[in-house]
Formats: C-alpha cells, sequence, structure tokens
C-alpha cells in the first residue's frame, strides 16, 4: 500500500499525472509514504532533493505542490525528500539507501545507471521496485534549518523598459531586461 | 471553457490539486488555454515565470509537470508562461497585461496589492477573473532559446563523505556535504 492506495490505483495516477510509469515515481511513492508515517502529522510542508520524479510523488500522494508553495526543490540530484512541520520544522528525510539497494541488484544496477534501458525492461525493473517495497530506503529525524518558510512574493514593480510587472527585489528593471532571457521575440 | 472544461470543472480540479481557489491559478487557467489555442499541438514543452500559482495551472491543464520535465520554472516573479514545440522550440508567450487590467479595476487592484484582502473580498475578485477571461492577457510568438533542452541526468557518483548518490558534475562529494543543507541532523 502506498499512502492508502494499492499500487495498482498508485500506477493509474501516475500515468494520470505524470504520462508514463517512471521507476523513480515508484519508489517515490514508497518513500512519501515512509515519511508520511513518520511525521504523522495532516498538514506538513515537503523538500525535495532533486527534480527528475520526485516532485511528482510529492505532488501526487499529499496537498504540497510547487504552485502552493508547500513543495520546494533544491537541486541536488539526490533522490531524497523531507516532510516536516511548518511551524516546529521537525520532520524526517528518506532517501534511497546505496547499501540496502545491493540486496535488489535490479534496483541498483538501474539507479547507478549500470545496465541499459535494454538489458534491463521495465518491467523486471517495476516488479523488483514493487518487491523491494520500503526495505531499500532509510530515514531520520531533522529539523528544517534553511528554505524552511513560505517564499512570500515580494513587492510589486513596473518595468519600465517592458511595462510588466516583477518583483521589486530584482533590482530596477525586471530579469528579462536586465538580460537573463530565455526566449527571443520572434 | 478552460482547456475544454467549464469553469466548475476547473474550480474543482483547482481545489483537488492545489487545496484552494487561488486567483492567480483561476487566470492561469485562461492563459494556459490561450497559449494551448495558439500553439496548435498536442505536445509541448511549458516554462513559466514564476513559482506562484502558475507553476499548478499548468500541471492540471497539460501534460506537464516538474517531475517529468516537460515544465520548468525561472524564478522572475512574472505572471507569464510559455509552450513551445520541444524539438523547433517555437512557442508562445502568454502575459497579464497591465494596461488590459486597468478596464477590470478588481483585478489591476489586487494584482498590483493596492488593496486588502479584506476590502476585496475573494468571491468578487473570482468574478471578476471570470468575467474578464482572456481579455486581460497579451501574448507574442517566440522562440525558447534557453532551458529549452531537457534536463539530463548527470553522471552518478557516490560521495564519499555521506555515501549517498549524487550528481557527478556537483564535484567530489555532494552539496549537502559541501555545505548547503538545509537540514539539521537530530
Amino acid at each position: 500500500m502506498i499512502c492508502g492506495m494499492n499500487i495498482d490505483e498508485y500506477i493509474n495516477k501516475i500515468k494520470e499525472f505524470h504520462g508514463f510509469v517512471a521507476p523513480g515515481l515508484l519508489i517515490g511513492g514508497y518513500m512519501v509514504d515512509l515519511a508520511k508515517e513518520l511525521i504523522d502529522e495532516v498538514e506538513f510542508d515537503a523538500i525535495v532533493e532533486t527534480s527528475h520524479c520526485l516532485p511528482d510523488a510529492i505532488q501526487i500522494l499529499t496537498p504540497c505542490t510547487i504552485g502552493n508553495g508547500w513543495l520546494k526543490i533544491v537541486e541536488w540530484d539526490k533522490f531524497a525528500l523531507t516532510l516536516y512541520n511548518r511551524f516546529s520544522y521537525d520532520g524526517y528525510r528518506v532517501w534511497i539507501d546505496l547499501a540496502k539497494t545491493k540486496f535488489h541488484p535490479h534496483i541498483y544496477n538501474w539507479y547507478m545507471r549500470l545496465v541499459s534501458k535494454k538489458d534491463l525492461p521495465k518491467e523486471i525493473l517495476v516488479d523488483a521496485i514493487i518487491n523491494a517495497e520500503k526495505s531499500i530506503l532509510s530515514s531520520m529525524p531533522v529539523k528544517v534549518s534553511n528554505l524552511n518558510k513560505r517564499n512570500k512574493k515580494g513587492d510589486i514593480n513596473i518595468c519600465l523598459q517592458c511595462g510588466e510587472a516583477y518583483s521589486l527585489n530584482q533590482g530596477e528593471k525586471c530579469l528579462f531586461c536586465q538580460g537573463s532571457a530565455y526566449y527571443k521575440i520572434v
């Protein structure tokens, strides 16, 4: 069971939200389930340590989303997450424990990228993950000491160059007009 | 209609995913609807220019999510989004056009934070947004010139200090062990 769902229900939710059954999202489901069990609270905030897959496990299985600000991402490329009380900042961090994955060689080989997709078909990997359940995870209590506050919107300003609204704490012009563009006007 | 849903259906989806009816998510719905209409493709990637609210409009209304990598966020604090073809990088940017919001003073006052929540009850603001529909938006064709590629996972490495897996391109130790921690071990 993952957060009260059986595995097929969760797999359907993954397909619906994420588009396809990513192995990382399956493991992420067990991680969220374990962290929720440990924190034992209805309301919590979440931090994930990679933008790959894991944010979607949080968004599917908890009320925390990127857009409501209850989920934050640190770009560490580590497959780990923390759920914490938003007032006391006490919580639990859960991660894939490499030492434990060695008992599940398919998972270890996939996670460490020692095997190609051709040599390890997804069905076999998925079965290995469902079989391993939470046995490949470790957890520890933590106090969230940074990023623990909700992001507030800064004071708003109108950019003198483009006329759009932006956050004043970025300077006298918006970041696009300061040159950090991701697009060209055609 | 917002992406084939009537407004009540969309409001229910917002409640379910985001937890509460945020005005920004309502406007975001019209923005996604307009951008999808303009790009006229089934498959596209998305960039939003703020982490407040707008990512959830994308995640509710399109297949793009943070975890599958089809949605990216730039932290510009601008209420704008771009949908683009992931091969040609051609797309459309849609944003709240301040000049147009002046015809809808409740929206202008809320967006520019000129009025308190007490003085502008949410129901009145929501009605104003539903009434304005897409009339407060502007759009333009763009070529996405940066961030247009999907994030690949880097080569994986085992951190000598903590023993967890991380991306080798971050250095010889993982970012936690390099000192950029968000938590304290208790």
